[in-house]
């Protein structure tokens, strides 16, 4: 084989690997959305065939002669053929220490835990998911240990979200977090409650619809390409490629707001999914590089901007055009709800500056699980205390408080400080696209053009060509700092509630 | 390789092979319903991927051995088995005689061609789609050439989709029809007209919506298995196996019987495909065995049942609740004005008595272009000429003309005969259900139970088991004769017209 024929065999094999991510990616999205509920077995049957397939065509020996080859001339590839055989050659390493029956049996246990998951949270019944939630959080353990065994579980699943990250890492950001916020939470709680009202009431879906269109063009998503369905926890996920892209929502007749920043948030994920350099789509690179890059671009939407005083004041009209009952509130009034804080139950309801309490909770708990100090039966019980420890609320049954997430049943152990380390990065982008961008200026005159620019030219095109810390370094030329996180979240409390 | 492991290798292919089918059967499903507009070429290029592993798998030359082993052990196989070897190995021995290349450019060709017809039809241009349309007619000409030389290859088409049809039968089928429908057409057109109002006015999509759930729970559809979504152009679909069927339907505002019946229609598809005995599911047997037998059954709900005194005057009731506006008409005048005959340009809203025509029309196009005698060019003119001729009516455009149907665009050549075998066919099962089933009395009190037993004794439950000729002389227990079908319109006629 010549090195043309294996640079084209390259750009082949990531292909065909497209296509059955694409299969997969629309299985689950669809089981997700439209399809009817007693389908999952099925689904489950088509996921494991083709998770099969597609594992045989990543680790194959075929594919792993190629990627050696070519890794052995690696001076003669560019930058992106690099990384592309940098990042395969890391994963195949990785799978071909999974046996493939233990692979496929994941992936069906996986199906089987998104099913009964769905059912135990419907019934709050922890004990249903329970013998499930114990053999992932089991496999996670065995398949760490196959993968890199001179790691402790846990740092290898971290660092899978987050290249690099490590419970060290966590544990010194989760410190210098829970030094300020603690006490800023306090303050905003002592002091008087701001009026929520205006985002409670009844809004009908379908002008909730209407709304998450207006949003979505607003925020600069093309919609030829940006789908847009309902599910019951919002995600984002690509099709093939950046090409075909979808985000999800739930609406809440209640609540606008829910649904609301629920799509700036997975609108977030889309912009920069879809801002990847064309000429990366159908290969590795293509989308965004980690989870905590990730949620610094959802959450830089969904909070830096979308609850920023100039989008309130931007987005309020079309609010009232579409609930007239908003028109005896104000801009001022709707930009003090969707930024009051308020210790509560639901993580993906949280406000800003609680929410990484509640990532805090999570993390802690699948450290000790991971660590084997603590069993998955005692999770509940633990789950509760630390609510109360941390935001001094009582979880009144596990529908509300450990079945709520969807990550554990989906076998993402190791993605929730993602969350928190994401909001944080958003926060330092922001002090630095100040230096040129009008922020406040394009949020109220509602273009988004500058500050996507910036954003596409400083990270969305480069999908997963540089490792996060290298992205950052590059973006920020200097090292990431919690601190621009903790003066922003402090700035904005002292704004809304005068403490 | 044993006896038994062979079975059991036959077994785990097929769940293989149906996993690839669901796969391209959602990316398919989803182009249609929710996909953003343009994402077509991305999907294409998924497509093309996998429906080339798929081609490989059921082509390999393991699989070939695997059949051809069993084939020569067929005597120590079930009924079912000896089925699946015979239709799976019929089925390789035409793909491997077509080269992988041209296969995987006709997929190729089929994607683009579906986007291209799409943007054709809107803009009502022919020349923009014939040279793909060119392409497909010569690439199944060639296909035909490839796997059976010593046929037409009009005929063998023909045979793909009802097995052992040939133009000969078909010659002699619509001639019986044409002899006594277009004297019959001619009364009918002459009669007083009936008032189609009843059916015409301003129905919200939403109160339709209701309205399909309605009908899909009345006609016995298990609504846990069986999804519904919006599409241009109706069609249904299994994914991976009967466990996971979907209809589609188009909403019109201003007549709601459009989607009213399209919904029975693809809903009598649903009911074939989902009949199918469960331990036929991730076999080739599983779901409806041809063409001619699946619209059989769609028609049959659609028009026999659906289209019924007794069924009318079930839903005019719920028809009201939805559409209060109805309340000054009465079940019968929604009985005359859905069973109205009038000549007209779509194939889709044809009435029941005028449809073979619309059917005959394209049988004699897709034969003279498929034998040489017609240049796609000129198939527009030709079109137009024969609507003219066959039922009177001026084609104003090629988007309510040659542009209308997606079946060639999909590669579907010799498919439209089936419709019209298949009504036929149903009006023979209609007289042999009455011996045992009170279908008006049914109809009368919503209870489909009887008439959905008697179809899945009869037909559903062997799926794919019985070649089309067996079934139906199992069935009927006599040759099929389009009398049948000739007696029901002309009594249908009489009934509504008086003539």
């Amino acid at each position: 084989m010549t090195l043309t024929e294996a640079r084209a065999e390259l750009k082949a094999r990531q292909a065909r690997m497209a296509a059955y991510e694409h299969a997969m990616g629309l299985i689950y999205y669809d089981g997700a959305t439209g399809a009817p509920k007693g389908t999952a077995d099925n689904r489950a049957q088509s996921l494991a065939v083709l998770s099969e397939e597609s594992y045989k065509l990543a680790t194959g020996d075929e594919t792993v002669e190629l990627l050696e080859y070519l890794d052995a001339n690696k001076d003669e590839l560019d930058e992106s053929e690099r990384r592309q055989v940098y990042l395969l050659l890391k994963d195949v390493r990785s799978m071909r220490k999974i046996p493939m029956d233990e692979f496929v049996a994941y992936q069906r246990l996986l199906a089987e835990a998104d099913a009964v998951w769905h059912e135990a949270k419907e019934k709050s019944d922890f004990p249903l998911f329970e013998p499930l939630l114990k053999q992932i959080f089991d496999t996670n353990i065995r398949f760490a240990g196959y993968i890199e065994p001179s790691k402790k579980p846990y740092d290898y699943w971290l660092g899978e979200y987050e290249d690099g990250l490590t419970m060290e890492t966590c544990d010194k950001f989760f410190a210098a977090l829970r030094e300020r916020l603690v006490p800023l939470i306090e303050r905003a709680v002592a002091a008087p409650p701001v009026d929520e009202s205006v985002i409670n009431g009844c809004f009908p879906t379908a002008k909730q619809e209407e709304l998450s269109v207006w949003l979505m063009k607003t925020m600069g998503l093309d919609l030829d390409h940006v789908g847009l369905a309902t599910t019951e926890h919002p995600f984002t996920t690509s099709l093939g490629s950046h090409f075909d892209e979808r985000i999800t929502t739930h609406y809440h007749e209640e609540d606008f707001s829910m649904s609301m920043f629920s799509v700036i948030h997975e609108g977030g994920h889309a912009l920069y999914d879809t801002g990847s350099a064309d000429e990366l789509a159908y290969t590795v690179l293509d989308g965004g590089v980690s989870m905590g890059v990730h949620e610094s671009q959802s959450r830089f939407y969904e909070n830096i901007l979308g609850r920023s005083r100039a989008f309130c004041a931007l987005a309020f009209p079309k609010l009232v055009e579409l609930f007239p009952q908003l028109g005896k509130y104000t801009a001022e009034d709707f930009y003090r709800a969707v930024n009051r804080v308020r210790p509560s139950l639901i993580r993906t309801e949280a406000d800003e500056v609680t929410y990484c309490l509640h990532v805090m909770i999570r993390y802690e708990l699948e450290r000790r699980v991971m660590a084997g100090e603590l069993d998955v039966h005692d999770l509940p019980g633990e789950w509760n205390r630390l609510y109360k420890e941390y935001l001094g609320v009582d979880v009144p049954d596990d529908r509300n408080g450990v079945l709520q997430d969807s990550h554990w049943s989906g076998g993402s152990i190791g993605y929730f400080p993602s969350y928190a380390l994401g909001s944080a990065y958003g926060a330092q982008f922001l002090a630095k696209m100040r230096e040129t961008v009008d922020v406040d200026a394009c949020l109220s005159r509602g273009d988004f053009a500058p500050i996507n620019e910036w954003n596409r030219e400083n990270i969305w095109k480069y999908g997963s060509l540089y490792a996060p810390d290298k992205l950052l370094e590059r973006v920020l030329g200097a090292p990431f700092d919690p601190k621009y996180y903790l003066d922003y979240l402090e700035a904005k409390v002292r704004d809304v509630y005068g403490v």
